[in-house]
């Protein structure tokens, strides 16, 4: 069995909610062992998320399965010379919390970083540790909103919309994770950590890509084009017997490949759809005549036919429809869980897939405190009688 | 000046489009040395996607300041001789054609693995490697459509909606960035490098979150719910006197927030909004209460009043909103450029920032082939002899 590409590794987790727990998760699949700190009077409230099995949440196991839970106080002191001692004995600090909170605790990069220069601790935050607006509280949603993604999703004639999923919490989840990673990279070289500091906002801003050059250097305000890229025809969704499909055509080539799988062979010479400039000149009469072809057939049929012709098409799938898919569960992303007391899971699969490196690690959804004498042994190598004063003292509740 | 986390890590970016050189652009934001090929006789397509200052696409330099730019024709045996060359002397090889492309080109992973077993290839491409749709094409529009982010973005009674930016393409390069980053670490410990194979489709799939796992472990299908999120009550947009706010109070404590900011500090004692649950099964009265109350003052007044009484509040900015917005400046998301021949441009800013180490390099979008000799020379160590050969065999143009 070759090994894991992050194994040894240890990551002290102190997050919630998804950006968090989504980072550590993704570091967890490459072999890192994450340890996560909740209150032991109060369990991190993403337990309680929706959707549920029973009372259990599934949503809370996609993003936190195999990993170490173990409970400490923080706000007392003897909580917090523990986490001192975690932080000694480990590689990456993880936390989520509004900016100040981890000050407040005691437990910021200043007061860690003399403890264990090798240190490498990730903030991640709604805004940022900077900035006039670091010290609100966000949501993806938030984040969308602020950042100008809503106001170019929808409609011309209705409202700025969020995207349907948390799209701004998973690319932090991935950014932070690469800055971890890189930063354990440069470590192995200068020997010391850092403090990262990640924003939501700053990753919604990224996540604009054109929209936010455009705007920047032409004064151009982009707005809400429905499914159509403004610059590009065909590129929108088309309406079939039974749903919808998407096509795309970049370039002339695809154009030709469409048309045939259409049975028109001779629209690429009609002087409205010559070349990428007089087609989107001509935009919506191209939409009419597709629609007019597509609306003939199923979904299935325009996608079988299309592809046979080579050109850029795709089914617009809800969500059983691409759960269900055969490449779904050919990519490894089904990914079945026995979770102890609640039964079989099925939750995503890791994104990412490695020769020469095992990926995906087994693992349930531990309970608050499961973990709690694996870590005083295994990692701060406490003794029985260490242990037990540990226990007496309520520290780890 | 402190060094860079990924200094001295060559890349060889073999890619077009988003994803694969927005991958490349954040690894060289944080110090690695990334290196572009074009073929001598066709420029990359993406130097000529909208939008435009000019006649320079501001769009590719998003994704391409900094990196050095070399002409290879890969369809020689010469070109492919150079690129061996090139693997040999390089970290990382990045990647993301339809796959079967590199190895018809001579250039996949078992073609290299052996002249650098340290190399670390990642490929990037819609489908992935394996799986019965790996051979196809795809685009970030069409994954949002196959795994079924589509279908939960938009309205109940409109058709399924793309995001209105690459978020499955920016995710996508943040995974494998991360992926790469993972790779370098695991390579620092165990001297071999490894292939990885990163899927639009399995990020897609991942960022689908709570609604794969709702579906795969309930059978429950989710749909469009607006901007509304179907658990929480009040998430959603409101309407203001003009524009709209995005107002989440995901427990009790946020709710009577925005109840004092609203001047109606009764309200949570109302039985129809006491709990969280109850709010819930009474949203549509909730909303138009809220409404009643925010379509009386401006989206910036809302967003004071509710502020300053400590409940989630957040603009829905427009694109010049929010990158004209103080924190975007704050953040160092405004990246100041000078594009020889074109003058000033503004870019996107890193989303990593990191003590110790830093962030972002200068630089400018490179013209194809610019690098050749600096290749040929400070990479590959060519004689003046051998450059000249070289440079007549025309197989770098």
């Amino acid at each position: 069995m070759p090994g894991l590409m992050l194994e040894g590794v240890k990551i002290i987790d102190f997050t919630t909610t998804v950006a968090g727990p989504a980072c550590s998760q993704f570091l967890s699949q490459l072999g890192a062992e994450v340890i996560k700190i909740e209150s032991p009077v109060k369990m991190d409230d993403a337990r309680y998320y929706p959707p549920y099995k029973g009372s259990f949440s599934i949503s809370f196991a996609a993003a936190n399965i195999g990993k170490r839970c173990v409970t400490i106080d923080l706000k007392k002191l003897e909580g917090v010379a523990l986490f001192k001692e975690m932080a000694k004995a480990c590689d990456v600090f993880l936390e989520n919390y509004t900016p100040g909170t981890v000050k407040r605790l005691g437990i910021d990069y200043d007061a860690l970083k003399d403890l264990n220069p090798r240190l490498i601790m990730c903030s991640i935050s709604a805004y940022g540790q900077t900035g006039p607006l670091s010290s609100l509280p966000g949501y993806d949603a938030t984040i969308q909103a602020m950042t100008g993604l809503m106001s170019v999703t929808g409609y011309p004639d209705r409202p700025p919309l969020r995207s349907g999923t948390l799209v701004v919490d998973v690319s932090t989840a991935f950014c932070a994770a690469l800055s971890i990673c890189a930063a354990l990279y440069a470590r192995q070289i200068s020997g010391i950590g850092t403090h990262l500091d990640i924003a939501m906002y700053d990753v919604g801003i990224n996540l604009l890509e054109s929209k936010f050059v455009d705007y920047a250097n032409t004064g151009n305000v982009p707005t809400r084009t429905g499914n159509r890229f403004p610059f590009i025809s065909p590129f929108d969704t088309y309406q079939t017997k039974d749903s919808y499909v998407m096509i795309i055509c970049a370039g002339d080539g695809p154009f030709i490949d469409l048309c045939n799988g259409m049975g028109m062979p001779d629209l690429p010479t009609d002087e409205r759809f010559k070349d990428i400039f007089t087609r989107n000149a001509h935009e919506p009469e191209l939409k009419r005549i597709i629609e007019d072809w597509s609306t003939q057939y199923t979904t299935a049929e325009v996608v079988e036919k299309l592809i046979a012709a080579g050109a850029p098409v795709a089914a617009v799938h809800d969500i059983k429809q691409a759960i269900d898919h055969p490449h779904t569960q050919a990519r490894g992303m089904l990914n079945a869980v026995e979770q102890p007391g609640v039964g079989n899971l099925v939750l995503m699969g890791p994104p990412v897939k490695a020769s020469n490196y095992q990926v995906g690690k087994p693992g349930h959804t531990h309970s608050p405190g499961e973990d709690n004498i694996w870590l005083l042994k295994e990692i701060l190598g406490k003794s029985e009688a260490e242990i037990q004063k540990i226990s007496e003292s309520k520290v780890m509740g």
